[in-house]
């Protein structure tokens, strides 16, 4: 059951001007879900966007990433259902003829239309269910649609994943308004699968950019359920300029505000992913500090959220903390002295001296392992860097939900 | 259920002159299990080894290593139910009383005993029940002890591991026995959770420690149950000498011999391991052909094996292949043109050119998965290097196991 998020309509779900959106059951699903969505956007919107590093990338991020040099989007399809990965030269062909399809419906060129798609992959996707699904999802666009698009581009997820934030740029309220879908198959190497983020804030082409890559890194980039990068991640920020005046350089105050409250609703959407992670009871922190860089502390701290015997530890409260030693020993990091190490769990010292610390006690371990939600910190102490990963336990459910998966 | 494996004594299970075993029940695991062995070794007898690269290694790691520079090894000694790893200093003390008391025992120094344990980590190592049990395994030491020590040594699990084999050398007969232990925690990283081979042959230390590397590398380095590198892993090839004339170089016909025999002996013991490993139901040979080297056949073939994604499609019997696809995009290879792979499930083409194969029919790929034994073969069509990874399927019991492992 996902851990400590509302599968109710967010309190505050913005609009945003220059930003409508429609949905449609097209039949790629079961029936009774729907499956479609069209994001439409005004002339001058700007769009930046990060894709999956996996080599058999799907057909829509190809042609998603072909189609952005163009610059001048007028809409985004996302399906649902079928990935359309591995799909080869007729994948292709569908992702580019699902642009044109909805391209003459809104009256705009093929090439200014993002396509993504979602769900099983080596399947040929259903094109004709797509083509003759789009003019009910064109029909139905209206910019309060967000918390139902959110809906329409689930999969194994249980809840739909919305987040709104409100900030001052200028003397200019700013509206932030995103949504993201993923809960297995998540090991974002560039952005999650899927994550769409609108701003009614004005900035340029360039900008949005440089900005959208440093906001995977610090949001979906952290993130993990099964270790799996899966082949059609794709993070999308659309600016539409409808408040505000220009920000310009990175230079500017407004630049770091925006980009700090674009990072905040993005890494809440990612921990909901976790929070909705296939299967997932716990929801996890890694904190990983001391480190020499980055890459080392990323390497231990994912080590520790990809060992299947951590997660299952966790997933029955047990606390077997040795499996973490173990993973932290294995991580792969050079001359690391594991007498140095100092391992918590919350505030409570686990271990230190290359062993169980001398005042652990395992009532208190027990009492941190059976709350829903636990930070485990490792202390490095051989160097200033930080970071964090957030992933869940592993359980029975995970394996019921991907051995079911298609049947 | 282990695969394709059977728990009865091997037919031929045959002594090697210089070695004998005592089994005792140390009260380190629950009650009517044997938990501790003693391998005597007479005098002369080389031992060579190598152990997990896991810097959390074990303290009986570090001892065995430590000792193993003296070169007259008499002695090892292996408990089960508790690793002694993560313990800090007390664990190295605890390691080397165990020695010392074993020492007495067989009127020999401490430095000629190696230790090993396996179990719990990061749990003190009861090392009262180790040495008021040592006496009962010096008094049951024998030379045909071998498939009673192959029991043991097993934590988690369920099927004893044991293997002789019989060559000529030099128109003389060679025996080689060994066993092992390993289920989970299975992802060798120099060698497995636990290996013990003897010969009777007669090779010099440096030859010994030579083939010993050879050996690790295309046996228990070759398999993976969870990805999880142990604390504790260790394999020891052992010598005595009391059969044949001395091997003393690399480039004579009996070295070679031998280490392929050798080599043949370990490998059925790792894929034994495989085939009951924790929770396992298929039994999985990834092979990797047409790779540039050695390193990108292994990433591609263990990124595979680990897929949390590919192994429940395998518990499940789901010809759901793109998750294979997914992996293979994902391994980080260099430069991978996906269009250039073939996939194939057994003799069966799956995908090819980026996608699903034109004759691919869902139905022969079904029967494949269908079996209890698979092999994935994927050709990267760059390169002449092979590389070939055994592993398990992924199921509900994996979970149970490990969830419930200490309660």
């Amino acid at each position: 059951m996902p851990i400590n998020i509302s599968p109710l309509l967010p309190e505050k779900l913005l609009p945003i001007a220059g930003v409508s959106l429609g949905i449609a059951e097209a039949g790629i699903k079961k029936p009774d879900h729907k499956d479609l969505l069209v994001i439409a956007l005004d002339d001058g919107v700007k769009v930046a966007g990060v894709f999956t590093k996996n080599r058999f990338c799907a057909a829509p991020v190809i042609v998603a990433k072909l189609h952005l040099t163009e610059n001048s989007i007028r809409a985004l399809v996302v399906n649902t259902g079928n990935a359309n990965a591995g799909t080869g030269n007729s994948g292709l062909e569908h992702a580019c003829t699902t642009c044109a399809t909805l391209a003459k419906l809104l009256d705009c060129k093929a090439q200014q239309v993002l396509p993504f798609s979602t769900g099983v992959i080596m399947e040929p996707l259903p094109i004709e269910a797509i083509i003759n699904g789009l003019p009910a999802a064109v029909a139905d666009l209206k910019p309060d649609n967000w918390f139902d698009a959110a809906h329409a581009i689930l999969t194994t997820d249980i809840v739909p994943k919305a987040v709104s934030k409100q900030i001052q740029l200028n003397g200019q309220a700013i509206t932030i308004t995103g949504i993201a879908k993923g809960s297995g198959m998540i090991r974002p190497n560039m952005a999650t699968m899927l994550g769409f983020i609108a701003t009614d804030a004005t900035i340029s082409q360039s900008l949005l950019q440089q900005m959208v890559q440093y906001v995977a890194n610090h949001s979906f980039n952290c993130i993990t359920v099964d270790g799996d990068t899966s082949t059609n991640d794709a993070f999308m920020l659309l600016a539409t300029g409808h408040a505000g005046a220009e920000i310009t350089s990175t230079e500017c105050a407004a630049f770091g505000l925006l980009q700090e409250a674009i990072t905040a609703v993005s890494a809440e959407l990612a921990r909901m992913i976790v929070r909705d992670g296939e299967g997932a009871t716990k929801f996890i922190t890694i904190q990983v500090d001391g480190g020499k860089d980055l890459d080392e502390c990323a390497k231990v701290a994912y080590t520790i959220a990809h060992s299947p015997l951590v997660k299952t530890a966790f997933f029955a409260s047990d606390p077997n903390l040795g499996r973490i030693l173990a993973a932290i020993g294995y991580s792969g990091i050079n001359e690391l002295n594991v007498n140095g190490i100092q391992l918590y769990l919350d505030n409570v010292l686990v271990a230190e001296n290359g062993g169980r610390a001398s005042g652990y006690e395992e009532t208190d371990g027990q009492q941190v392992m059976n709350q829903p939600e636990i930070t485990v910190r490792v202390a490095l102490n051989r160097g200033t860097t930080t970071t964090t990963v957030w992933t869940c336990d592993f359980s029975y459910d995970y394996v019921r939900i991907n051995a079911e998966y298609r049947s």
